[in-house]
């Protein structure tokens, strides 16, 4: 394992505290079939120090997510027959932002986390279309909620707000392909075009790889637009493998949710991820290390981090 | 962590003991969406030392909670189609105090917990409030059974009895708040309204926070009023987690079952309950630490306190 | 924990054993609310050493039975509306046990355990009744087979054959009470009431408590009736937890399965159970162990009774 | 537990993967009361490193597979009212294939595994028959689909071709003794078949026991028919455990999916497997190892292997 620095401390924690005072966050996704994507986002918030967690998923698939953990909420959207997101509830069509948004769950998360496991159905689309309007609200983007930013150009077309400096995007290479059109086999142009989505948009952006880029605005204010990058230094090729990327989502969700700045959270999220996945391929090879094995190894990496 | 001594010693075991012998406990609680509540209570109960806990739940969320150990029974009452419990059963209102009533496992607990994930809805009302009229046996009272009590004022009207000398509230501030109208922000003041409280009702009251009081009668009889109080010397912010509550309700719920006053049961279950935290926050550090992990420091917590 | 010795070896296993070899084992039970207790039972077989373990239960909790171990197969039974073992099927009466009878997997165990959780109603007193029609078969009767023998007096009622050399019974006090009317304070009435069931029935006799008494026939095919008691030595109060019964019933019936007499199935298990139970208590302490700590150290367990 | 050489090194992994990159795999098989088999298969595919991991399963037993592991996707099936594969859908008969067929995921899978809990349903029958097709695929056929191929004598029968290069058949003696006539009891003379269905179909084939054969062409290309012998040297008997089989194929499919070719695939395979039964065995006594603690071991045995 490599021996490295964590880019910031891991936030401390007030002795009179409440379960409240360390985030209310809501992680949106999931569908059947997939329910297991949103349940890793869920405990992996809820194993970085979140104090409540609220899985908001299609109602087909609530009871899956709830049997995961007894420490998650859970909250059922409509669902369309095949268990994705519906578009429409109770035969009125365009009702699901209505529903997200009336949710006083929803409306009390101090940060919110979307996209894994969702599918691009006509209802995920709805959701992410009514998130990417919260400018006020600290959210991360991931996985389906990606791949409907590009579907759909919700970048370039109003009304929908340009620059969202509380927004992070955590593509894999696949991902930012469909965002930005550059190939994934071309990593330096990749870098360049997501520089180019944070000078414009203030997004901070996560380019997952061997190493992950984390790139994000100097100056969120400033309308010029401003890039910074960090190298992350953990992590190895046995974190390739299915879920890992749905607990990144969550430690950043629940990192944002505790106060931190987007870049501060994506950061350190990266660094506890990559530092908990060196920790699980170490006890159980890097082949047989599976996405519970890194939920897993949370705990020993932020005690690591702490030091 | 702290070196501590705990306020009495735990319970022992005789040699020739049954499962009835430690206790019949019944949990009371949980709803769609938050069916972990009550399983963590019930979960909580069985590594107190309960012989035989039973969870009994709205019939829609019962094999949410079922899946979580195979040692807890659990009881299904008529339910909303939202999953909480039903005020009516088949048409007939008023009917889910009657089911509760006669239900022979409900009849032949040693202890009550109620309120764990419940929601505030009519039928859990109608359930806090057959529970409050149950003078001879042992109760805590919990999160939404709390809310409850503060909504409908249930401590203030006749025929409740006024007296509650079996009865154990656990509320976070913010729940007191709710009760007594004292801001959680005024710690003085809430341990003031809290002693008010069991003057007057002769509650053993459980005030969460960094350290818990316990505070109850010195003379449960006597009608002129006492009050004592003890503070917690166990405990750490990481337990301001979700489910730390729900843990903390089925092991007094637990000690009641197996034969403590509400004063000792209340004192050794904050301990337990703080010390198995410290345990799992030194194993996994504080913000990884779930409840999840603080249940499976029980066993550890009450090793320590045997000694 | 006590020093002691096994009443006999653990069976050995052969280098070109196949799963087959090891005994197929259907456990029957269950119900709604009480799907734990057979998912135990066919949990604690697989951990005992059969190589095929099926949970006979009611439809309507198969899916919480299966949630449990990826090892167990399930078999779904007519249920009623409330999840217990229905009499009729499809309106025709009296057809559960040819649905037994007919199905290919119970035709092929052997050895059956059944009572584990499944209630007392019609059709678990049909499957009672079926089996203990099924004399060339090794049974284990447990729970509520042995209060619904006792309700419906199976033992003195012709035409079921009165001699059963291949059943083991595993009451608790309480159950032996009701077959037999002798008090459960009365420990040494209870053993003489145990005595005379095995001289009239050739039945072995687990009667459980601190510390179990094994009673069984010298010679099950004489007429006259003979009895020989042994008296485990292994366990200890922290196994007075829901579920540990429910152990218990697996690895007898597994032993069963795998060959061993009635005798040497009974003392074994009890034997290795106890030693299990010693082993969890000295890990979690006797009040937090519960039946999945006492599972999980089956293994250590025989691993001792191995040497 | 035996010092033994592995036949070839575990494949490694480069530092700027993608889970893409270390196999999709799909695994077709379960059906209700046999749910837990592709749940292993699945599992097991996962800590053998595949990046993308996807149970094929009836629609009935969709939850019970996804709750074993947040990391499995699921895909539902069209299933009959006892919950195996229909072999129509929406009245329509013979579409399962096309279903399967037309399946993105199913399309893009790296290798197939097939057979696990499927039963030898008409469904079953169709989608084996169409596997046995798909001769530009890694596929692993075991349990039930070797039943079937056995019943419905699909190697004779055109128009399916005769050789098969990129099949592996992992039977157990039960499971060739249908398959050749063979009996299980006639070890030689199995192994002899065995051979002879090699030289003529180009198969490889695990020939499970104490122990393991492995058995493939030393030229798959070659009309004429050729055929080389690998004998494991891990494994124990207690392995000869519920779902044993049902994880060998999960790893068996995940090496193929990693680009092995199936003579390494399958030597590779039992060795890991029959090394993490070693090492469960040893943690646990073989007769209490079951098919959990084998997945758990995998890590271990992997770890072994890479040195």
């Amino acid at each position: 394992m490599k021996s490295t620095q964590a880019p910031l401390p891991f936030p401390g924690r007030q002795s009179d505290s409440h379960k409240g005072d360390f985030g209310r966050v809501v992680l949106i996704g999931g569908s059947r079939g997939m329910a297991g994507s949103i349940s890793l986002s869920s405990m992996a918030a809820l194993h970085t120090g979140s104090g409540l967690v609220t899985a908001v998923v299609p109602d087909r698939c609530l009871e899956t997510v709830a049997g995961f953990h007894p420490g998650i909420m859970t909250l059922p959207l409509p669902a369309t027959p095949a268990g994705e997101f519906a578009q429409t509830t109770g035969g009125v069509p365009d009702m699901i932002e209505s529903v997200v948004a009336s949710n006083a769950t929803v409306a009390k998360a101090d940060a919110i986390g979307c996209g894994p496991g969702m599918g691009t159905g006509a209802g995920s689309v709805r959701i992410v279309r009514w998130l990417l309007e919260q400018t006020d609200r600290c959210r991360v983007f991931d996985a389906d909620a990606i791949n409907i930013i590009a579907q759909h150009r919700f970048l370039d077309r109003p009304p929908l707000p340009r620059r969202q400096a509380s927004v992070v995007l955590t593509p894999h290479p696949g991902e930012l392909a469909r965002l930005t059109g550059v190939s994934p086999s071309d990593r330096p142009g990749q870098i360049e075009a997501a520089e180019t989505l944070v000078r414009r948009h203030a997004f901070t952006i996560v380019l997952k790889g061997g190493p992950t880029e984390v790139l994000g605005p100097v100056d969120p204010s400033e309308e010029a637009g401003t890039c910074q990058r960090h190298t992350n230094t953990t992590g190895n090729p046995g974190m390739a493998t299915a879920g890992s990327g749905d607990v990144l989502t969550g430690m950043m969700t629940s990192l944002l949710g505790q106060g931190l700045g987007p870049w501060d959270a994506a950061r350190l999220a990266v660094y506890v991820h990559g530092l908990a996945g060196d920790l699980a391929a170490k006890a159980h090879s890097q082949p047989a290390m599976t996405c519970v094995e890194l939920l897993g190894r949370i705990g020993d990496a932020i005690a690591t981090t702490e030091d």
